[in-house]
Order: structure tokens, then C-alpha cells, then sequence
């Protein structure tokens, strides 16, 4: 059986060339590595704009290591974070904040509203303390697509560094230093890049890294001597994931051949939208209204009938060659399917056909959820 | 040109099949995966001695990542750690002791010698606070083998917990938790294991970590948190390296087929043989006496002959197909050359044929180094 199509945020389906990339040994300090590195860190930042203003420092490690060398990094000891908060990745730049001793507040809004930018022009009023604002471009948890763009604008005027988590977005949203003002970006090269997973990076403004050295608060996760390390010499401090980095070399490749973060982005809303019109038509509901939803991934609401069982719903479509992912809301029963990755218009239309297979399977008639106002069970 | 062989430290040379295992892309939450993960698990935790005693709980990123979650979770905010230093890796873990703020003492031997069990003995005696100690096992800077055993006896004797870094020997050298009594050992996919790089992973008694909830001085690098989320579920934390575990699981099969740690560690002291002797005729001479050299990387002294420089040595053997690595000594000037990896006697006299001929090449006459007690230059 050929591997299941991934409809999840990751690990995603990547091409057969991405994959086949990792078929040779690299020695890491040999110079065509070095000019690898070289190369995707300067296609990283060119990605974002940011190629005159910022440089672009890899991590090893999933995206979550990346997200904690900036903020480690990048806060000083006496520093102050604020963050939004709609979902469950910014409640980890909490936690993250915390667990390292940064002094953290943070802004909440409810999972299926976007972060509040009059409510952070009030707090950074308020409180002129805030050193740095933290925000996630399109919240995972949900898939809601915040306001970044708003958020760097009032970061700019009050004169705060804005850390932006665009793990799950970055290559398909556009995101331009020029336009939006950011101190850091923080993504990872298995997302939208289409890469394979065990790379994250930061793209972050030079001068601020320059003032960084020192701060961090771990020696694997200190993204100044990480860059320094490249600057040095080209090379990473501590042994890359040779075989990942070389599968994201080629999934650049791939991404400039699809006409970059336009030509990505257009696919997966092409994606999105056959799998919100065929998930419509089987009754299934979104969680989000279209005008706050990121063509990234789709929570959808449990349908109501009793005979739908998310597991026996999962299995179903996994034995049909699909894996989606199980909600992560706190507060409804949701599931997600995701619409990025190496998948097409034609992959997506036989996704919505294994849900109605399934659901004819179940003997369940609609996916249509509960209707707001009916009680919960 | 086919890859040149890499006769280093890491990364290494891996098999055809190893590399071919990341040709497929897993879901990390669907059963497959997650029967990987508990498969891999159990394997490295037996190959230790350690199934009945110690969990193995792996961490994406590179060794150092490994190093440090064991020593931030392990070491309490109020430890005191004493490191065994003759060498880069014992110094990398007292600089990350300090950048963590562990309170951290070091004794340190010269690199040419064995990290001292007797001074150890008295250190512990002297000083009651120190509630760990730390040692390498392969010190990979010169290729020494230090003296774990006696190491683990005084620790154990005197009651304190042990970390082992067996990151360059892991696979190859014996080390069983029955005999040598660890808290924890931190080691990596990419070494003698021959997987590919990206995953770092910790062997730690069970006890000792169910003590250590809290103890971590990051989210990312909290072992703790990291072993709960792969008892809840059998799953990662965060997005793990998929394809870096799958070509894991591969390497552990070879491994186990060419008969476990005694058949790997037979094959890397034939390499080793047939290195040291066919480098013996061309003059060259090893930094270590044989009794304190490992089975893994060689230091050699830097040949006298001023017509020896040691880029054109190194590309010469570049463009001959292998890899070497420059010296880490910080007493005398070196190169080392490695045996580990999917290389067997036939590439070890390749690597020893490409040698000769590029000291013809360049004209040197002979590897001998200045004698001891000649002046250096
Ligand atoms: C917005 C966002 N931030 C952070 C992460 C964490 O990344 P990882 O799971 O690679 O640690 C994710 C993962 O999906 C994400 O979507
Ligand atoms: C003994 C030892 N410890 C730690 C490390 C660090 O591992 P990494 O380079 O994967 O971070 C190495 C790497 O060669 C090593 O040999």
C-alpha cells in the first residue's frame, strides 16, 4: 500500500524528489555542505524579505526549539514578553517564557477570534515595561490567521521588537520584513516549505542578535553563538541534520519552481477550497467564518449524529489513504484536516470522497454538528 | 563522483538502506509510527543493559542537545555537578552546566591522558555536595578511551549519580548497566549506530528521572516532560524527525544482523588496525599509546616535513574520495581520521592508498612528526 496522503500540520507529505534528496552522506564540515548552508539560509531570508535587514540562523531540533532560542535569545534577563494569546501555540510561548525565567504576560482571546490589536495598543500604553511582543501568524490550534500585519504596525509605533511565530504558515502567507516590521520569525522546514522535519529556523534582525550575545538561556539553544558559529566559518557549532537540511535545499528549489510564496500559496487555497465545498456539501461546519480562516487547516465541528465515532472516522479514512488529526480546541470537540504539504486539487477532492465513503460506512447521514444554541452533551 | 567516504567523527557514512528507510513520510501520530518509536526505544535501552532499570527517552536535534536536557533535568537547581575534563565534549559540559547555572566543578587531566579515577575518589571525599558526576566516555577530541568502569565503582561507592557522554562509542564500546552502574547516558543515532543525524537520545534510570519533574531549565530540553508525553500516548512532545527515526530503526537492524555492540565493535578495531599500521609505514604517528586508543577516531600528530600543508593533504584525500577531519587538540597540532561508520577493511586501506599518494603528491617523504623534545616551531 502506498503511504497515506498527510492532511495534518505536520509531518506533511513531501514530493519524491524532497525525500530522495536524503540519499547521500554529507561531511558537514566539507565545502559543498557549507555552500548548502549557505544557500538556504540566504533563500530563508529572501523568503521573508528580510535579506538586507535580518539573517537567517537554523536550529537543530523540531519548530518548538526555534521558537525557544528566539525568545531566550532575543529577551534579555531583564527583559519583559507580552504575548497574544488565541490557541495552543502561543500558550506554549508562555510556557516557554516561564519555564526559562523570562518575566511573560500575555493577552487572551478566545480560540476562534483573532488576537485583539486595540487591546495591545492599550497594553503597550500601559505598560511601558513590554520589551517584546510575541504573536503566531496563522494559529495552528484552529487555524485562524491573525492580524500580524496590524500587530507589527502598533509594535513599530510604540517601539517594541514583535516575535512572530509563522511555523505553520511561512512560504504560503505572505510575510515581508518591508511591510511588517518584525524583530524575528520563527518557522520550521517542514511545514510549508514542504521540507522534512528536524529543522527549525529564525529569521532575525542582525542588530538585535549582535545585541543578544549572552542573553540565552542554554548553550544548544543560544541563537547568537549559533550564528556566530555560521559567521565564523560557515559551518554549524554542532553537527547538522545533514540529511534534512539537504531535503530542504531541494524543497526551495521546488518552492521557486512553483513561483515561491504566491505560487504556494495559490495551491493551497485551491486545496482549501475543494475541501471546504466538499466538506459543506456532506453538512460538515468549520469552526471559522471564511474571512478568518488561513488556507493551512481547517477545524471542522463533530457531527451530532451518535452513530459518528472520530475513531472508527479516522481509521476509515486512514485505510483509504488519508491521516487527519484529532482537534486541539479547549473549547468544543473539533477535528482538523489539513491542506498543505505535497497535495493537489485532485488529492483533496479524493479526501472528501473517503469522508462521505466513510461516513456511508458509519451509516451516519450528515456531518452536520449540533446546532449553536442546542445544549452540549 | 560517488560521496566521499567520511572518516570523521560524524556525520558518517550510512548504508544504502538506511539512507533508502526515509524514502516514505509518516503521520507522527498514526499506530506505525508510534510502534516505531516504542521498537526504537526498547532496542537502544537493551543494548545498554538497562531494560529493566533505565527508559530511553530520545531528543530531536543534535548530541549536545542530549547532553544538555540530561544534565538541566538530571542535575537539581541545588546539585552540585563534578565533570571529568581531558578534552572538548568533558569541557563543552561544564560550559553548559554554567549557561544552565548548575554549580559545576571540573577536574581535568591532559588530553593525551586518562580522566583519573583516583582523583575522583578524593574529590567525592572531600566534597559531600557534589551530587553528580559527569565523564566521557570516547573523548572523540583525541579518540581516548577513559576509564568508566572504575569510574561508575567510586561513584557508586560513594553514593552519587553518574552521567555518561558515550556519545562517539555508543553501539560499539560495551557499556551495560549491570556492570556500570549510570543515572543516565546520553548518546546519538549518528554514530556508531550509523544512522543519520538528527536525533540525540538519553538512557536514564527510571527513578532518577520520575525525581527530576521540574527540574529543567528549558521546555524544549526538559527530558521529564519529553519521557511523560511518550508514556501518555507513545508520542512526541513536538514534531519529531520522522524520517531521521525511521532511518534509526534501519541502523538498529543492521546493527543487531552484524551481531550487536561485540560485532560492531569487531569491525571498527579491524578498521582500526589496518589504519593504524598502514599509517605506521608512512611514518605518521598516532597521539595515543594503543592501550588508551579507541576503536573510533585516531589523532595523528601533524608530520614534521615542511612540504605538508594540511588543506592540500586534506583536499588530495578529498578529491580521492574520503573525508578526514582537522585536529580539536588544543596542546599540539593534529588531524584525525576516523574508523566508524558503514566503512570495512577494504575502504580502511583505500583511505591508506589515498594517503600515500597524496604525500607523493606533495612531495613529502614521510608522515613522521617533529621528534619529541625538538623544538616546535
Ligand atoms: C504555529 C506553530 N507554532 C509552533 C509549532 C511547534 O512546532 P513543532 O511541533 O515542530 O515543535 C507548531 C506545530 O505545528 C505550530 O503550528
Ligand atoms: C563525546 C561527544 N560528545 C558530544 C558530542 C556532540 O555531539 P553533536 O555534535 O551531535 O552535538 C560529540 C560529537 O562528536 C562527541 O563525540
Amino acid at each position: 500500500m502506498p503511504d497515506p496522503y498527510l492532511l495534518t500540520p505536520g509531518p506533511l507529505t513531501t514530493s519524491a524528489p524532497v525525500k530522495q534528496a536524503m540519499l547521500r552522506d554529507w561531511g558537514s564540515r566539507d565545502e559543498t555542505f557549507i555552500a548548502m548552508n549557505r544557500r538556504v539560509r540566504a533563500r530563508l531570508a529572501e523568503l521573508a524579505g528580510a535579506e538586507d535587514t535580518h539573517v537567517c540562523v537554523p536550529v537543530q531540533g523540531s519548530g518548538t526549539f526555534a521558537v525557544e532560542a528566539a525568545l531566550g535569545t532575543l529577551v534579555p534577563r531583564t527583559g519583559r514578553l507580552l504575548v497574544l494569546v488565541n490557541g495552543a501555540y502561543g500558550r506554549r510561548m508562555v510556557q516557554i517564557a516561564r519555564v526559562i525565567g523570562r518575566d511573560c504576560r500575555f493577552l487572551e482571546t478566545a480560540e476562534n477570534e483573532p488576537v485583539s490589536p486595540a487591546a495591545l495598543d492599550r497594553a503597550l500604553d500601559e505598560d511601558p515595561d513590554i520589551t517584546h511582543v510575541a504573536v503566531v501568524q496563522c494559529e495552528t490550534t484552529t487555524g485562524l490567521l491573525n492580524p500580524v500585519e496590524e500587530v507589527a504596525a502598533i509594535c513599530a509605533r510604540h517601539g517594541r521588537a514583535l516575535l512572530i511565530d509563522a511555523m505553520s504558515g511561512f512560504g504560503a502567507l505572505p510575510l515581508d520584513a518591508r511591510r511588517t516590521p518584525f524583530e524575528a520569525v520563527m518557522a520550521s522546514a517542514n511545514k510549508c516549505l514542504e521540507g522534512v522535519p528536524g529543522l527549525g529556523f529564525v529569521i532575525v534582525r542582525q542588530q538585535a542578535l549582535e545585541a543578544a550575545a549572552g542573553n540565552a538561556h542554554s548553550l544548544s539553544l543560544d541563537l547568537h553563538a549559533q550564528w556566530r558559529g555560521f559567521e565564523q566559518n560557515g559551518q554549524w557549532r554542532f553537527t547538522p541534520p545533514t540529511h534534512v537540511l539537504a531535503a530542504l535545499d531541494r524543497a526551495l528549489d521546488e518552492h521557486a519552481e512553483e513561483g515561491g510564496v504566491a505560487g504556494r500559496g495559490a495551491r493551497y487555497r485551491r486545496n482549501l477550497r475543494v475541501l471546504l465545498d466538499g466538506m459543506a456539501a456532506l453538512g460538515f461546519v468549520p469552526l471559522l467564518p471564511a474571512a478568518l480562516q488561513a488556507p493551512i487547516i481547517v477545524t471542522f465541528r463533530m457531527p451530532a449524529d451518535p452513530r459518528f465515532a472520530f475513531d472508527c472516522f479516522y481509521e476509515g479514512l486512514r485505510r483509504r489513504g488519508y491521516v487527519i488529526y484529532p482537534g486541539k480546541l479547549t473549547v468544543a470537540e473539533s477535528f482538523r484536516m489539513g491542506c498543505i504539504g505535497r497535495l493537489d486539487v485532485a488529492v483533496m477532492q479524493g479526501a472528501v470522497a473517503a469522508v462521505a465513503n466513510t461516513l456511508g460506512e458509519m451509516g451516519v447521514r450528515s456531518g452536520a454538528p449540533q446546532r449553536d444554541g442546542d445544549s452540549t452533551p
